[in-house]
């Protein structure tokens, strides 16, 4: 069993939570803001008191590294992202962060030297809440980022006016990386461990996620285009309804997509009519398509027959409409491997958990092509994420903390 | 057969429409505004040169009168409204004064004075365009107008700073009638032509149509509240998802809408989704019910099965409805022997006509529970309304002009 106690879990938790900007609720710690530069020094100190060796890239991403006695440049790794959105909590990329530590100074207290090194990983980014763009922190590990999106990018004045994207990292001492080194990319295993930020886990009862696969997931805007019309004085057999469309899209591709069953999920989350107005019949109706799921196949099968949804009712109906497909990522498997000693981890620790896919987006879907990966879901409650009142149980944080560094202890030591 | 040509009419119809504000396209002439009060003026004028004695009410209702020389207290009416929406167009409650205007000139030109009595009224306001308040004109003819509501309304700075309505009515001379008198009150029949504002005559190829019925329309605000949840972590089996019910309820109900058959119409004309964001499943939609049909019986057992719909809808889908009906109209009937009349006319005149309902509601709604009342119908060139491009063929203006002139000669001289 692991020492650390809930009540030390929670101190720790705290203690990052304090690197804030002191305006509005929760935790707001944006890419290159003051809090957040001062978060990674804060982090640096307490991994260098426990002889972790702290570097940069050059766009900030922080690698604390314990070499190892016997294989050195084997690289057991963990990690996740500093940067919340605005208003955030204090779990979300944090606890990746946090658990990792904790999990790190127990090891090194309890066993001393690894035989391979030991590395934690804090992403300079991830969540686009301040730059509108997401994935920067991983992706600069994997050499992945896209430059010229960046160069022309501000934040839209969060902090006041607004500032550009490599205005803010100059000020904070990062460039890019013109090198084309990739300082951190070489690891022999990557284990991120993140809040669920769904209900799964508190609907199961179950006490550790154990995730399998990232979820594809395709993003759509379809324009319907009808005919605004008077409500009064328009017969329904003379009416081009896009409203009706909408709807008859949405009833019918919900229907099959509960028939298909988990773990497919579609959300038409978006949806802005025009003119908008009581008494007229709506003539234009543009609205979102988000679908997801973890297998290629299953998901490819299913856009298809979803934008051939909505090519039959707009036919049907008489009215015209633009399917713009505008994401498109495919599912991320996991590697089987630490899947399955993360499984054997959790048995002889006498913990319950879940073989599950995430359904959401994480830095590991970027890692995992290049590093055999993994991630350890604790569970959310009421899956709340986003918001200050996100949360997970110190007990359920010290469990996760425990499978990390269970699962550390069988691959480093 | 009538002698106004087609050119006439244009003329008439471009010397009305001159009345507007510089800005902006198409026609604007809102209540108590200076081109409001010019086009009053103006009509006054034309009124008078053809022996017509011109009266004002309080608020400004203007009465234009040829007495008759037999019975002079039984006076035949006709007219519309003279105010217009915001860039609307030159047709919309102006022909019914100029078709009126053109058809008395023709009459007293061709038969001099009538045995009744024959009147125009050109009604205050009609659109609710300025105030929030509509059918103001024809209210305060019958004594149904609403002070307490007008003494606290603005304009809300149509014209630039805010004016209250009180003090836009007494700039322009005008003011409450407080005395209980209704001046214009007592007559024995009126006819208001108006343009369809539909497709219905453009579609049948009929050019005249006579309205036996105005609807009745009931109105709602329906909110129904599920659950925000993240679009991808959430199971579609633990969602409460909000646009799924107003999916389910639109396509429900316009299917029964549909079955049920004309005259009944049904429209979902305004949607507010909250978040409203592409990745996160609705907690909210609220949204608009727009449901008409010309008899009470049939309106009354549709919109209890349309809020039944509602409930049931919501009931499964563990979503909470909130039904609100903010409007609830009584359709209004014709009076029969005017139905009848204009019937006769169209006939023995060899116009193709149709006896239909209004779809919209009319100035005649509020007159006829009053005065044996019915409407004539020209045709709207694509149903356009409330819209500069909103189109009345100058024939069509002429045809309409003889229907209500032979029917004030039969009922007049």
């Amino acid at each position: 069993m692991i020492k650390l106690t809930p009540e030390q879990a929670v101190e720790w938790v705290e203690w990052l939570a304090s690197y804030t900007t002191p305006e509005g609720d929760g935790v707001t710690r944006l890419l290159y803001s003051k809090e957040w530069r001062e978060a990674q020094k804060g982090l640096q100190a307490k991994l260098e008191e426990i002889g972790f060796e702290v570097e940069y890239d050059a766009v900030g991403n922080m690698a604390a590294t314990l070499r190892g006695s016997e294989e050195p440049d084997s690289i057991i790794a963990t990690g996740s992202h500093i940067d919340t959105v605005v208003q955030g909590g204090k779990y979300d990329g944090q606890l990746g962060i946090l658990c990792g530590l904790m999990a790190m100074k127990e090891l090194v207290e309890e066993h001393g030297q690894p035989k391979k090194s030991m590395r934690l990983i804090a992403f300079a980014e991830e969540e686009g809440s301040r730059f509108p763009y997401a994935f920067w922190g991983s992706h600069n590990i994997v050499g992945m980022q896209n430059e010229e999106l960046v160069r022309n990018a501000d934040d839209g004045g969060v902090f006041g006016e607004p500032v550009k994207f490599v205005d803010a990292m100059h000020a904070c001492g990062f460039d890019f990386n013109t090198s084309g080194e990739l300082p951190f990319k070489e690891m022999d295993a990557w284990i991120e461990l993140h809040a669920e930020q769904g209900l799964t886990l508190q609907l199961t009862g179950d006490q550790i996620g154990i995730v399998n696969a990232i979820v594809g997931q395709k993003r759509y805007t379809v324009t319907l285009t009808g005919e605004a019309n008077h409500a009064g004085t328009t017969l329904m057999g003379y009416r081009r309804d896009a409203i009706e469309g909408f709807a008859q899209i949405v009833t019918k591709a919900l229907a099959r997509v509960k028939e298909i069953g988990d773990p497919l999920v579609c959300t038409f989350g978006r949806v802005d009519v025009t003119p908008n107005t009581v008494n007229v019949v709506p003539g234009k109706v543009v609205f979102s398509m988000d679908t997801r799921h973890p297998d290629q196949k299953a998901l490819d099968v299913w856009s298809e027959e979803l934008e051939n949804i909505v090519k039959d009712v707009a036919a049907e109906l008489n009215l015209e409409a633009d399917i713009d497909m505008w994401m498109n990522e495919a599912p991320v498997p996991m590697n089987q491997e630490i899947v399955d000693l993360l499984e054997s981890v959790c048995k002889d620790a006498g913990l319950t958990y879940r073989v599950m896919h995430s359904g959401a987006g994480h830095d590991t879907q970027i890692i995992a092509p290049h590093v055999p990966s993994a991630m350890i879901f604790i569970p959310s409650k009421d899956g709340i994420s986003h918001n200050p009142s996100e949360y997970s149980k110190p007990e359920e944080i010290v469990d996760g903390t425990q499978v990390l560094a269970e699962a550390f202890y069988r691959l480093a030591y």
